[in-house]
């Protein structure tokens, strides 16, 4: 059976979300959970309804979000420590933390260690378009500043996992850039298109819209500029929503239509809600680690374990070994 | 009279929209308006309706989209180059471009020159927030590879626009990080925060999603992170729109709920829509350029006209001389 580490602490809304998240998941999906770390807090979130797929592991200490990432890698008690311990030691298959994005890839990088050839792992995020099918982006903040090397090793990871796990029969990749044409670019983009040019899956520039509108399947950055492109949509999306209601709350009767509209409004709020997408896999490591946003609720992690049952089934990790020894031979 | 150089020629969808856009202004404000460009296909936009406040000013020559920028200083007979030539000479106190934003850039600093004390100029973009006032970010293209240097210059010179322009009375400016701690940021960024935290005006590192939510009045980045910006909220605004309309197409009956909630629907539009914002100024230089998209309607450019009005009403490029002489000193 598929074991999953689930690290319950650090999260912005406490321990509560996860437990709810894992308890829906075991509903649907037969693998057993790991619930790292304070046990008497995460008991009190299982109450009565402790399934026999649950088990507790107790830690004492987890990482805070105002804490330095470099702290986690002396804090071996903390509990994103013990679950990276786990996956290590294969007493768990994939690791999944709502909890400091920054420790969890450190560790994750430490103790885990790069798959040979690649340069830095990447986190990398689904996106919703106007087609079925969302697109990838990554890197969205595991490294701020990169060289072209790092794009290049994006951009076949993001390949290899849309292809694996998301079974996008010939990804196309791009590089998000301010402007389509091959020589529009700041000076990373410029070197990087040098080298990603000869690669068959390589589609060119791509810009900010195309992340939407599925003209691409994967779109390759630095972590900085990917951080703002999510931070940017999610800020659009929630003030579209916002403006919408504060317009529709003028009148009575606005809000009588629109309540008979709840069917379209909900479909179209489920297809760009972050919660639907589980969590951002970490890519580029020995192992399968998903980092799932802080303000996580149940359904997003949720989502997250259905993804990591995904990336453990695809066998993901393996597949970038292959795709990185094959570049280097 | 305020006289004001309109580039007719590049645009995406030709002259009608730029004549269209200047006939409208002239309903509503007293300005005198030169049309640059082909004088046949200018006339044959005006029709019958030439009013004594426009005057033709006939070129042969247009920078195309697809050309280089470089290829605009040695066009001497170009429309852009004529419109730029008016600006250096006083003909006209503003000059208006939806053409090629790279040559109208480039252009603007070889002939009208830099404020001094300026290392870049920048392109200054307003967007919609969630309360009545838009935030501006610069720069969004004009240098896609920046030094701390430019950002601070970029900050100064957003902080006089927002005052004296927008009439905002203590402009709050952010920089665009990954995270809203003082710590977060790729290397450009880090380094620009040393140096702004002595600013009064600056309230540390924002987030992607700050753009709308009103925290900040003025977010400053580099500008191929603002063109992604702006492109992304672009393509999450049109992708939402996309997909509401598909949703609501799927029934009769929505369809008919949608079309009773019309005016919500457009207000939100209203609010939304770049057209609203009229252009980008271009900051730093001696004079006043707005730079408008190159997809304008007749709309956005009558909005790019009236900020024009307000751009020269204000002095802007004399208050960023003067900010930038005070910080010399």
């Amino acid at each position: 059976m598929i074991k999953i580490a689930i690290d319950a602490m650090g999260a912005d809304n406490g321990v509560y979300p996860i437990v709810e998240g894992v308890r829906e998941a075991l509903k649907n999906k037969d693998f057993f959970a790991y619930l790292v770390g304070d046990s008497e807090q995460i008991s009190e979130a299982l109450k009565q309804n402790k399934s026999s797929r649950i088990e507790i592991v107790h830690c004492q200490d987890f990482i805070r979000m105002e804490e330095q990432a470099s702290a986690a890698a002396k804090r071996k008690e903390s509990s994103i420590y013990v679950a990276m311990e786990m996956c290590k030691e294969k007493k768990a298959d994939a690791l999944i933390s709502a909890g400091h994005s920054g420790a969890t890839m450190s560790l994750a990088t430490l103790r885990l260690g790069r798959i040979n050839g690649v340069s830095r792992p990447a986190i990398c995020t689904m996106m919703p378009t106007i087609s079925e099918r969302p697109s990838l982006v990554l890197d969205v903040g595991a490294n701020t500043d990169c060289k072209p090397e790092f794009l290049v090793d994006f951009a076949l990871m993001g390949y290899e996992y849309a292809k694996s796990v998301l079974g996008y029969p010939n990804p196309r990749v791009g590089l998000l850039s301010n402007g389509e044409e091959d020589t529009k670019g700041n000076e990373l983009v410029k070197e990087t298109f040098k080298i990603l040019k000869d690669y068959d899956f390589f589609k060119g520039n791509v810009e900010g819209n195309d992340i939407f509108n599925a003209s691409v399947d994967v779109v390759v950055c630095d972590g900085y500029t990917g951080n703002i492109a999510l931070k940017v949509s999610e800020g659009v999306a929630s003030s579209v929503s916002y403006l919408l209601k504060k317009e529709i709350k003028k009148s009575y009767f606005s809000m009588l239509m629109a309540s008979l509209l709840k069917g379209a409004f909900s479909s179209l709020k489920q297809k760009m809600d972050y919660a639907e997408y589980g969590g951002a896999p970490l890519l580029g490591i020995n192992g399968n680690v998903i980092i799932s946003h802080g303000k996580s609720n149940a359904r997003a992690i949720e989502c997250a374990i259905y993804q990591a049952i995904r990336t453990i089934e695809s066998d993901v990790s393996n597949k970038i070994q292959n795709a990185m020894k094959k570049r280097l031979s």
